[in-house]
């Protein structure tokens, strides 16, 4: 009787043990999954001036295998690509941009251009946007290059949505891509405010903030001392958006715009 | 003899599963104290135009209770309370500034002057800023704001070690911090390429970025649509400190200043 028990006591005590054990272990192999699965926050920052590269390829695999299926580009909208002095970048490379990099890498042999076809940091500024799925928000001072103003209008033609809140005064230079994106039917809006719309960030798909002090124009992409930080924070992204909103009213403003354009 | 020995291996089998629960469990408590001690990296935007308050308080407390032992600033960076057209803030509170905030709450009263005494963006920008207890990295096109340089010359009196990157162009423009900054012993470099230096950065003790578009001018901080990022990513930051060496280049290169300073 005595052993009898003693000996399922054992059995029973080794068997919790072992279950436990087995237990814990599960739990921990499928958290590390999960987490494995739910990649960390993206957080790269490129530094400016940018090599000078060519960026046919990028804009070519956008019009060919778009999100949503692209429509050509219109022809005014064609290669452009130029030499300037030349630039350094400072990009570090990440798993960001992977999907559009092997599309792009059969595209670049289509360019013939002589200028370097290898990665710098306005071609992965170029890859942060184009990567836009749904929505792509712009509180830009100054927009004037060439190549992100393909990118938006091609996102645009593919059904991404775009609002673009720009300064009343830089607007109307000479070369803004604002007059040409405002045509092909983008919500524009321009801050009325006494001092300059001086934001320079992008929100794509209400997940990735792209800012920093560069200006979207060639001359600052090709010359100056820049940065753009790349981060996906839902708290900053959220009050950002807001910022948006409210500097645009999009919903309860009528369109204002610089007559000039 | 049977008896004791399953006796034994059921009390060995019992011990063992216990003792392992109990390790487990010490374990998974350990871990979470140490991710408690351990808080969230500090992320947060400010956006501007800034409030006009009084930010006296502030430069007051850093001067009686400062990092290493506060020097009295000297007369001419006294107090400088303004009033201007009002703007809004947009700043988020976070616990990254208490300390400061508790030594301000009592030097507040000492300030008469007739601007609101509450929190802005420009205050908590200055709190950041004060924050740093070795070191504080500027790279800055355009410096001139009295409040920011007031707090850059405290923070140096005190012992933290300062470099400061600028634009050559602009560092000369009336009302520049960067010639008091430089008389004060402060090191300033500036860039010599083609284009303008035109990052808007700062880095408290290696640790903090404080990033965005605003330039460090009254006129930006009080009219202009600007948003300022800060945060706390060590990856993001070990590049960023390298850019200002390799453009401040302050170990190798002599001292090269705009002869109008």
């Amino acid at each position: 009787m005595w052993r009898l028990r003693w000996q399922t006591l054992g059995l029973a005590a080794v068997s919790l043990g072992l279950a436990l054990e087995t237990l814990g272990f599960l739990v921990g192999w499928l958290r590390q999954q999960r987490r494995r699965r739910h990649r960390p926050p993206r957080r790269e920052v490129l530094f400016f001036p940018s090599q000078v590269t060519c960026t046919e390829a990028l804009l070519q695999a956008q019009r060919q295998g778009g999100p949503q299926g692209a429509a050509p580009a219109p022809a005014a909208a064609g290669p452009d690509c130029r030499r300037s002095p030349g630039a350094t970048a400072g990009a570090a490379t990440s798993a960001a941009v992977a999907a559009a990099q092997t599309t792009v890498s059969s595209a670049a042999s289509s360019c013939l251009c002589p200028l370097p076809h290898g990665e710098s940091s306005l071609s992965r500024l170029l890859q942060y946007v184009l990567s836009a799925r749904s929505s792509l928000e712009l509180c830009l001072f100054a927009f004037s290059n060439p190549q992100l103003g393909r990118a938006v209008h091609l996102l645009h033609q593919q059904g991404v949505r775009i609002r673009v809140v720009t300064d009343c005064d830089y607007m109307a230079l000479n070369g803004s891509q604002i007059g040409r994106l405002r045509k092909a039917g983008i919500q524009v809006r321009h801050d009325q405010g006494a001092g300059y719309m001086h934001h320079k960030f992008a929100i794509v798909d209400k997940k990735m903030l792209i800012t920093g002090s560069l200006n979207w124009t060639t001359q600052a992409i090709q010359n100056n001392r820049e940065n753009v930080l790349i981060v996906e924070d839902e708290e900053v992204i959220g009050k950002t958006i807001y910022s948006v909103g409210s500097l645009g009213q999009f919903e309860d403003r009528p369109l204002i715009l610089n007559p000039m354009l």
